[in-house]
């Protein structure tokens, strides 16, 4: 009977069920890490029930309902309890009586709970959690009651989600520093051009710090009932270490950052270093949400510290792929890859940096007549075509760095999915630096693929190369490629305020775009 | 060209590929955690190559096989190197050169490498292990050099799997104590008739402690190419606690044990507390392995620690269900439930203790004129039918006991997709001893379905029920039940060694069974 009893009168729910399943036939209810400023909620110690701050709060958390249709009152001595497992209940927290007793308010009645994660999937935490609802039985006076019916709710924490290039561009981040001044002029155009914000992060916060690009990675969490954005704050800790808790941490913009733990931070902790690929299916597997793309050490070397990669892996939506990008000197993928949107296809192209292509163009403004055309045409660093075409040094180089880049290409076509006609080489070439232990590469003239993609306009390292007929020849070259796609080259001055410290347009800017349409929910996994 | 190279040249290989998927279309090499006692292998330091002791430990390994079909010698400069992951690292051992280098032999050879598991897979670590062999080309003297191709090999380790009743015995261990000689024996006949071993544990070792069932819990491991099996020591660390290590550890018997951190072992970390059932099929989904059965407290109170709970999880292959059993004094899952074999509908059934079956037996007794007869027949607490059955305290004992028993057959019959035709209730009697905090209780006579199940041989303790025409009212009952499904009861007496000392048959043996005939790695996860 008193099973019976059970059945009928309780139902805890969610949006979804006591169960949880990835995929369009799956279901599931949703949690989403609270993790912007208005969850500074009161702790009263005294209250009874954990107070919400503010009414916005209330939209982050997810709903779970008791429906309850029975009698006016539970029988005597009879009583209900939530319980969460002390595992579980590190990862979540549920607005109600502070006692595990659940108060019945008897007849066909809904009571409401607010639920919200508290961490982000990781390592250690699947990202599922479980919420159960027993109805007790007394046993009389010497017995402790004893559970006659228990219905439980599974939450799947939202992952951190990141955004590819294709989506639409929200507000564009850069630093304002003491000698950029043209340069934030540049990127002010070409950000209202496209419709977004910009948004300067002033000298103050970032104490000289431009490398926007590095310290923070912008995605979102996302649920049926709510999405906002969030920051993931890099371990590298520059100057501008501050910026994404003290200046992006907000109402429904959510923080998080994980610290390295024994380990040395390197550049590879930089963002630059973390990128994302659009939708892409491989081999049958489809990928909606795209991919994570990180640089690490091909055998030995320096790394992207654990936590990140695993923190990274944890999300599982946007299976992550380590490229080898240690060979450079601040060793971040960004130096050698990105993506744009195209028309055909794929919707997009991965362009990738190619000495061959550099070396391509300087052989034919030779042949044609132009050796004596200059790179960096009335700096001091100005150099002849023949110049460096007859630099063996420098050609030795550069077919190191191809080998080393046609080794990711080799990784991106396969765990992409990419043929070569997704793929177009951009004509730069880069220079090998002697290091104690290892030589290692940077752009010898400012390096085209550190681009920012804005829609269809698309800001590029302004490659300062040789003038025929007064126009630079890389930069015809590289409009030659892209303009077909649809894309409109903007070319930007980053010569001595990034170039010349070893960044471009990327390095020094950040992008906050819209999420993707599709669910993550959806995936099948 | 040196694509082309690569890959005419290299091929690592294993029994799978490049990446693993479960099920039987999936594909995968597999490793086996080295756990037994060969692999206390040499490792010499001014060898160039982990020694592998003894020839039989190869048996353990995984065959990685190195492919070539290229040149007598690679080009001037050329290399193959292996490379594993700092993290994969910690899981995986490599019998192979001690530097990252690996000889390339020439033509059209084959190199053998040997591979291990260091460890099983945990709450940190999903089984998962990827090595990587790369090609690397030279590009002068001044760079270093540069993968031009690299393949891969996936392993999943084995998980460690339980064996339910319903698979063959190999072997049954008991411990030998001062009072226990007339059990012994009763074992001895009953383990001679299903013709399996009887393995004694003698005191010297047990030091005492005969609950053979508490100290470990037997497993195997599994791969196409060998497989053993594995104890699981318990945190538990009785009088028995060396016996696992000293006695069980082996040559092709491998060892594993958690110990539990900051944490209070409790009498849930016993594994007469970690059962495992048959296969089930539930709501479609399949468990060819069976599920793993644990117990724990409702809400709060004593638990299975945490880290043997993560262990058991992170196996995967056979999905834990959590039981309520803190309500006993002893609180094992083994004291309210058994699996014995069937020859129809699930080939099993559920047996579970029933104080209301226990009751309608001793109300049939006193219906039918037997009021008088006495339970515990000639032994100084005889006590009548009548009188149990006027005894009210003992009446509301059981209501609890059943209460807390019936959640537990709601969850089973949920979790393991069981009809009431799949449970058969056994008469059994608790009484509730007064504990500090929280009443508790134990069996008021030897609990029956605390037995040991050998193929179609039970070994029950002796009831010590009130006779009619000099059998067991209690015995008949038990036989009735169980004899229809083509099970042999014997009932031993367990009385003076085991059950006053709150333990019965079960607690106080162990079986060793062989491995089941489904392969791991064919589940669909």
């Amino acid at each position: 009977k008193t099973e019976a009893l059970g059945d009928a009168l309780l139902h805890l729910t969610a949006v979804g069920t006591g169960s949880w399943k990835w995929g369009p036939n799956g279901h599931g209810a949703i949690l989403l890490v609270n993790c912007d400023s208005e969850s500074t909620y009161k702790k009263t110690l005294d209250s009874e029930v954990d107070e919400i701050s503010k009414v916005s709060d209330l939209q982050d958390m997810s709903k779970m309902i008791l429906r309850t249709n029975g009698p006016a009152e539970l029988p005597e001595g009879y009583k209900l309890t939530m319980h969460i497992s002390q595992t579980t209940s590190e990862n979540v927290r549920v607005f109600r009586p502070r006692t595990n007793e659940v108060p019945y308010l008897g007849g066909k009645t809904e009571l409401e709970f607010f639920v919200e994660g508290l961490h982000f999937p990781d390592k250690d935490f699947d990202g599922l959690i479980t919420i159960n609802l027993s109805l007790l039985e007394p046993c009389g006076k010497d017995f402790p009651e004893t559970p006659v019916f228990t219905d439980k709710v599974v939450f799947h924490v939202s992952p951190w989600i990141m955004t590819p290039n294709t989506l639409k561009p929200v507000e564009v981040y850069v630093c304002s520093t003491n000698d950029n001044y043209s340069f934030l002029k540049s990127i002010k155009n070409l950000v209202e051009k496209c419709g977004s914000k910009l948004k300067i992060c002033h000298e103050y916060m970032n104490r000289g710090d431009r490398w926007m690009q590095d310290e923070l990675e912008f995605g979102y969490i996302d649920s049926p009932h709510h999405q906002f954005p969030v920051v993931l704050d890099s371990p590298r800790d520059g100057d501008l270490q501050d910026f994404p808790y003290e200046s992006i941490l907000g109402p429904d913009f959510g923080y998080v950052t994980r610290h390295a733990l024994n380990e040395e931070v390197s550049s590879l902790d930089s963002f630059g270093n973390l990128e994302v690929s659009p939708p892409v299916t491989v081999n049958g597997k489809s990928y909606p949400l795209g991919r994570i793309i990180i640089g690490v050490a091909a055998t030995r070397g320096r790394n992207m510290t654990q936590v990140v990669q695993d923190f990274l892996w944890a999300q599982k939506v946007q299976e992550p792929i380590a490229l080898y990008s240690d060979w450079l000197v601040v060793g971040h993928v960004d130096e050698f890859m990105t993506f744009v949107p195209a028309p055909d296809r794929k919707k997009f192209r991965l362009l990738l940096a190619s000495p061959d292509a550099g070396y391509k163009v300087f052989k034919s403004l030779q042949n044609n007549g132009h050796g004596k055309a200059e790179m960096f045409p009335g700096l001091p660093e100005a150099i002849s075509v023949n110049e460096i075409l007859s630099d063996k040094k420098l050609q030795a180089e550069n077919r190191y760095v191809q080998n080393c880049i046609d080794w990711n290409r080799d990784v991106l076509k396969k765990e992409l999915g990419l043929d070569d006609e997704d793929i177009i080489d951009l004509p730069i070439l880069f220079k090998v630096l002697e290091e104690k232990t290892h030589p290692r590469a940077v752009a010898y003239y400012p390096d085209m693929v550190n681009m920012i993609v804005l829609g269809d306009q698309l800001g590029i390292p302004k490659p300062f190369g040789p003038k025929v007929k007064g126009r630079c020849a890389l930069e015809i070259e590289v409009c030659s490629l892209l303009e077909p796609l649809g894309l409109k080259c903007t070319f930007i001055d980053d010569l001595a305020p990034y170039h010349k410290l070893l960044g471009e347009v990327h390095c020094g800017s950040n992008v906050l775009r819209e999420p993707s349409p599709f669910k993550w929910w959806n995936l099948e996994l």
